[in-house]
């Protein structure tokens, strides 16, 4: 058991007397002692007088502030943040959806053109290079698309054309707040639609809405889209998507009849009744208010950028037309924390179940002087073996942390384990080396514990997941 | 056929006359037609009197420039960026690493403690907040991930501990050139260790190097571990990872005998002989030169920011202890870009195997007003399918574009999928509807072309996948 390596057979280091914690990596285990969760201990927390849910995921180790709007993603969170960003691939793929990568820093020019660059103001960071050139580092990327597709578009065979990019935003916020959900520093996911005129162009607006739809929808979020205002991009129509949360920062109407929604922002003061202004012909009295976090946000665009970058085809009048654009966006980082902070608690974090960081944590008891520490190890990494094949690869983790016992003890990664909020937890204790074997299997998501036979766990668990969507990375 | 989608049932959206080329994208397989491939025409690439080396990514569509040293990654290139990076992150997980994302944004005063704000000097990105605090984007992490880890050790058993993260980095280049591998703004997988001791920081970094090399042989890269020179970064050992390049910046020093190298910058001028100094206590004149591009490195760096940042732990004498770290880099887009121009040409390009963006491309020729035209679509969606599972299932794409033969015609097509280098080309003409149907199977990577039966085409590319690494996303 020591010295054979089941998956990377023949790798395998001398391991010297201080790396012997790291030795179940190197079997190509993921362990919990291999990853960085630092979390707050009970005692620190305690000393600030109540854990406001801001720091739930900080308390976590899920997340840890820089400076104020910066923030260190730690690795549980990461994890869960490239799994959210794959679901979105995975939709936008299927609308026909071309990702690429444009650079964070854009030549003045561009939005000077654009005529923004004023327009943002101090949202904006704006630096200079070695050569006194003046740029800003993306917000949203327009300006920097039309120019790439200006430069190639020839002709209207290449459009419906939708180009997209999951990546780095920057605004100077003048009060970042609430984590990742007003940070200055996070990540969005930004598309852009090129269409040949306004009703193509409204087409890919539907389709893409309708894809946002879906993937809010496998988060399992309450999400409404909500009728909302232009603003300074330009255009006529424009949707945002809400998170319905008690602390959002907007405010939502819905009605209840035509289950249309209207941001308040769009009224004019002295506009807001109590009536739907969307029902047409009917009269109702049924609107409801919520408060929201946006997480999405749609634009037709028509053709201002277009204009500002000549981004145009040749119809069949020998004519130049200039192409009509769209804009979409997911507030990736946004979406997470959001998510996370409305559904966890400070005792345990629920994480939508399609982007679980690791879904099944298994969790040997003892101590490094039981005798029977190593039988549990060794059966942890049977049971791991067998668990971790097919979608479940790489969604097992071994808390592999026997040998600290002194300072983290079982009863330490047991809350711990909870707190992480791994749909299934598997206890090994003693009684799973009896010889008809129990092992205690507790799934978070219901709450429920049990206890089954050490053969039929396996089984149990992948009837589960067979079922279940879980992106997988 | 036209109605009834297989792989999302249900979803499939009314498609108004303008989406009926989008008609495949909406059955979920991948098609060339969504694909932006933005390739120079033959026409444009002869107005310039010679295709110059430089150009060869940008001509297939691969990369283009915004300004200099600012690169747009189009959608195949960044899929092999993807891949790329997930092949580094499974080596890196493999030995431990736990990956995090930092801020690009780093304060100034983190700069100021270790001293290289002013040393670094006009090579990095500086810019002010809208409060007038000062910062600059990242070109590397030592002072943040070290903040970060001061902020939370307080056990040797934390240690070892590897953190990483693959994003993106800045540097203020005075002449960028050379593509992605001179850039401003690129890829890099940037690892930090932090030990108990010397020895133990010593034997992190022996096992990191080695999960170096095992990277560029998965990639089949000819790389060399090169004695270096840690210049600002401070520390006392240091070795590069060189990919021998007729075109690389950098001289190498290879000993044919102990197979050690050396970068010429290490030497002292006048220090310059035809003699190895590691061969220790033997005579040997046979050094060989060579040119290579920089694409890793690593430093041992000792105390020197975990002093500046306070990372300690409390040893068994009740003595606050420094941290021994190291640090270790991979050019991620340098890599990308500099394995393709050496193994390309004009009118191939050469991938890596294992991060080969799409390994099969189905080619159905005819135009639209052929009627064997739908027929060769529909065969192509039917092997479409019954490739595109497992571990292929997102590696099979289909160039649709049979309705666009006016301005794209089959001959066009076929040196386009040439040019992309797919490792395989199914290619479907009329034939293949033939009762004894037979299909050209082209395999780009030997050169070799062979009329293979349709019953027997799906098993023969599978059983060669099955022994071929590659990664998939």
């Amino acid at each position: 058991m020591w010295t054979k390596c089941h998956r990377f057979n023949g790798l395998l280091t001398v391991l010297p007397h201080w790396d012997k914690p790291l030795l179940y990596r190197y079997y190509g285990r993921q362990t919990v002692s291999s990853l960085f969760i630092p979390m707050m201990r009970t005692s620190d927390q305690s000393a600030s007088a109540s854990v406001s849910r801001k720091t739930i995921l900080e308390n976590a180790g899920l997340l840890k502030q820089s400076r104020p709007g910066l923030y260190y993603i730690l690795p549980v969170a990461l994890r869960a943040m490239y799994k959210l960003i794959k679901v979105v691939d995975e939709e936008m793929t299927r609308i026909g959806g071309s990702k690429l990568g444009t650079p964070c820093l854009i030549p003045a020019d561009l939005w000077q053109s654009s005529g923004r660059w004023d327009t943002l103001g101090a949202e904006m960071f704006k630096l200079k290079d070695r050569h006194n050139r003046h740029y800003c580092l993306g917000p949203t990327h327009e300006e920097s698309i039309s120019e790439l597709v200006g430069t190639y578009l020839n002709s209207k065979n290449m459009m419906p054309l939708r180009l997209y990019q999951i990546d780095r935003k920057f605004r100077d916020e003048i009060r970042p707040r609430l984590g990742l959900r007003r940070a200055r520093e996070f990540w969005m996911k930004d598309m852009y639609s090129f269409d040949i005129d306004k009703e193509a162009s409204l087409n890919s607006y539907e389709i893409i809405c309708e894809a946002y739809v879906r993937i809010f929808k496998r988060l399992g979020l309450n999400v409404v889209k909500v009728v909302a205002d232009s603003g300074a991009m330009g255009g006529d129509t424009s949707h945002e998507f809400h998170l319905i949360a008690d602390d959002g920062e907007d405010e939502i109407l819905i009605c209840d009849q035509c289950h249309k929604a209207m941001n308040m922002e769009t009224l004019k003061s002295g506009d807001v009744t109590a009536e739907c202004n969307l029902c047409e012909g009917k009269q109702n009295k049924n609107i409801q208010k919520y408060r929201g976090v946006e997480i999405g946000h749609a634009f037709y665009l028509g053709t201002k950028y277009s204009k500002a970058a000549s981004v145009t085809y040749t119809d069949e009048n020998n004519c130049k037309v200039y192409v009509e654009m769209g804009s979409y966006g997911i507030g990736v980082t946004r979406l997470l924390d959001a998510a996370l902070e409305i559904q966890s608690t400070s005792n345990k974090i629920r994480w939508p179940s399609v982007i679980t960081p690791y879904n099944i944590c298994i969790v040997p008891l003892g101590s490094p002087k039981d005798n029977s520490s190593q039988q549990l190890l060794q059966l942890a990494q049977q049971l791991y073996d067998k668990l971790a094949v097919g979608k479940l690869q790489n969604e097992v983790v071994i808390d592999d942390r026997i040998y600290l016992s002194k300072t983290v003890g079982p009863g330490t990664r047991l809350r711990q384990a909870t707190l992480l909020g791994y749909p299934y937890l598997i206890i090994l204790g003693k009684q799973a080396l009896q010889k008809q074997g129990y092992i205690e299997l507790e799934d978070q998501l219901n709450g429920s514990k049990q206890n089954i036979h050490i053969d039929n766990i396996v089984d149990h668990i992948q009837q589960v997941y067979e079922k279940r969507d879980i992106c997988t990375l």
